[in-house]
Formats: structure tokens, sequence, C-alpha cells
């Protein structure tokens, strides 16, 4: 692999795992009042495009990140319906 | 352009624009206390490392993708902590 590679495999590391403390955060706190769902359904369309893409281009680095952060992406924006409405109440 | 291109063009969009909503949305409600600071911090390390690799590698799309969302990335970081500490007086 060329370090440039290793950059752009670094780079998709990083954004995999961005998505965990906001996750846990939700989950602790039981509150996403603050966070935009309009920016999870907006990322979760353009991480389909990636799985997409990937899948379709043979890249497995970019089909299984973007696996990852959909699964992530999608649990965000359950707790963050669930909260919102339980705290509504 | 292959259509298929045009898919990752599109993806690339998507997670650009995503931004926007939480960016405006902390903006106009003037809070973020639910947003993790740590999701912005590991993607924004994820964002420098692709606007390099866009760089070295020559490929326009990734690097003005990346930039648009460092800034954006930049700029709930810098409403995150303003509101955050003007919230817990």
């Amino acid at each position: 692999m060329f370090p440039i590679e290793i950059v752009g495999f670094t780079a998709g590391a990083f954004a995999t795992i961005a998505f965990v403390p906001q996750v846990y955060k939700t989950w602790k706190t039981k509150s996403a009042k603050d966070v935009s769902i309009h920016m999870f359904l907006l990322f979760i369309t353009g991480v389909i495009l990636w799985i997409v893409y990937g899948a379709v281009k043979g890249v497995p680095a970019v089909l299984v990140s973007n696996i990852i952060i959909f699964i992530l992406a999608a649990l965000q924006i359950f707790l963050k319906i669930k909260y919102d409405k339980k705290n509504k109440k």
C-alpha cells in the first residue's frame, strides 16, 4: 500500500468511528434535541450511495466503512426519534 | 463520466450538505448540548486527511467537498463550544 493510500484509509477510519461518541452520548443522556435529524438523513443517503459505489467499483474499504457508518447513523436516527418523542411527553 | 462516478459524486454532495442543517439548527436554537464534540473532532480529523489525500492524488471532487465539510464542521465545533459555555452560566 502506498503511503497516500494509508492516509485515505485512516481518513475513512476516523469518519467511521466519529459516529460512535454521538450515538453513545445520545444513548447515555437519553436526549438528542439539539441533534439535527436532517443532518443524519442527508448523511445516510450519501452513505447508501457510497455503499452502491463501493460495491459496483469493488472497493472493500469504501463498502465496509460505509456499512458501519450506515448502522451507526441509522441507530442515531432511531434514538433521536425515540427520545424526542419521550421527552415531549 | 460513467454513471457509477455520478453515484460517487452524488454521495459526496449529500455528505457535504448534510452538515448545513446541523450548523443551522445550532445557530438557530443557540444550543448544542446534545451534540457530541468528539464526533466532530474525529470527523474533522478524517476530513483533514481526506484533504491531504485529495490534494496528493489530484482528485478535485474529494478536495473541494472536504474543504467545504471542514469549514462547516469547524463552524459547528466553534458554535458548540460557544453555546455550551454560555448555557452553563
